[in-house]
């Protein structure tokens, strides 16, 4: 059985980060690491279980999540994440975290796999961290403050460079529309790093083409870096973003570099097909 | 300006590599790490020649091709690239590279970008390296001898994992073909990196659906590689793939885990649309 032979690195996160948001990362990049030492990728692929949000569980996801429970049981935060639903520990404190964002990447070893949290104080997102698994880069934002990264400040679709969801049954047409529009477009299958990327100026944004693929854990944390790096996240069709525990609610969302860029992004995702 | 702050790591190949194939490939990385270290995206992305197979030729592939050129100079052996087109040292020995394969990504700071070159001897490849850039990762393989990693031996399209080259105007139809029969579909902007996770098992294809964009150096490591990984490349419409100094040529390339899976993705590209 094939193994995925190369080394989930040890995270080296900035000072500062809130602590069981740290921990939590710490926790999915060692349980992610394990689980590529112990399982094949086949086995990681297999699905084990119907996480809280309605979707199959891969054993890579339930291993890494797992991982993630075990570090807010320690730390006593409550836990909003795509399996296990809410963890309620009694806190002020909860994480909203995509424990293995790009879980198909992850789980065939595709280089492209994220964790990515949220620190929510009642009701209210203060800081998030993105950790791309398979190099230890990390992008940190606290709400409200300008990050040292900033995106590029593109307004025009013409001439743009972005990253789209995959084309899905729902959404071939808009997927269309907006490639024919942009000037380059890439599939990573891996949203928290894509945001990541438009939040560092490396690409002008990401964009869900009308799928309504995305639930809370996979925009929780570019909600908060994207504006601290000046840009933005929406929903191609003007739902808004909420923290909310019901996780059957679904976005379609557009992390973007400017707010002009994701209008009129979403202006081209929802006309008329 | 914003520049792309992290850093490009020092590779570590593997013992036993050809030492003037591995001398380029270090100055290949060097060259980028400086490159990034000096100036900002746009000034990377910035066209400053045409190359010798038409096409534009950015600051970044400048840069990182002048360090090629000075390393083969060195090492006197012949070189084949994409801006400088042959260069004659009168050695038996041929270098065919791709210097900064996937320079989109490399100048916007996409961390998708790639070396790939293969070792041709008396116009028979012998060798092939691919590194990407931005984690020093490597795959090498020797013709006709098996590599440590395998592809996932996959025949069928239904249910495949695969990456393609973005769709073009002159591919439009056939990319919708391709993407409405495969599980899933990646664009990574990087036809030589994503032929190394094809090579390693990490999807079951990557695939141009006939947009004619592969020049020879964009396959050549893939054409050694892949056979030694238990897969195969071929061209969507059947020309064969050749060694040739002849840069205006140009291909569809399929790289794909088996023969059979190669040969029925290039009936769906190659379909009456």
């Amino acid at each position: 059985m094939s193994m995925i032979t190369w080394p989930v690195p040890t995270p080296d996160l900035p000072d500062g980060v809130h602590a069981p948001l740290a921990d939590a990362a710490r926790a999915a990049a060692a349980a992610y690491g394990v689980a590529r030492a112990q399982y094949a990728r086949k086995e990681l692929a297999e699905v084990v279980d119907t996480g809280a949000d309605g979707t199959p569980t891969m054993r890579v996801d339930a291993l890494v999540e797992g991982a993630i429970l075990e570090s807010v049981s320690r730390n006593r935060v409550n836990l909003l994440s795509e399996e296990v639903g809410f963890v309620d520990h009694g806190s002020a404190i909860t994480l909203v975290i995509d424990p293995m964002d790009g879980s198909a990447n992850a789980a065939m070893g595709v280089p492209l796999s994220c964790f990515a949290g949220a620190v929510v104080r009642d009701g209210v997102a203060t800081e998030a961290l993105t950790l791309w698994l398979d190099t230890g880069r990390t992008w940190w934002a606290l709400a409200d403050e300008p990050t040292p990264y900033r995106t590029t400040g593109r307004t025009t679709v013409d001439g743009s460079s972005i990253a789209m969801l995959r084309p899905k049954d729902n959404s071939m047409s808009s997927w269309l529309r907006v490639a024919n529009r942009v000037d380059r477009v890439r599939v990573l299958s891996t949203t928290c790093l894509e945001a990541a990327l438009v939040a560092e100026g490396s690409m002008d944004a990401f964009v869900d083409p009308g799928s309504d693929t995305h639930r809370i854990m996979d925009l929780a944390a570019a909600m908060v870096t994207l504006p601290s790096a000046g840009g933005v996240v929406l929903d191609a069709r003007g739902r808004p973003l909420e923290f909310d525990l019901d996780l059957s609610r679904r976005w379609s969302g557009i992390a973007a570099a400017t707010r002009h860029l994701a209008d009129k992004l979403a202006e081209i995702v929802t006309e008329a097909g």
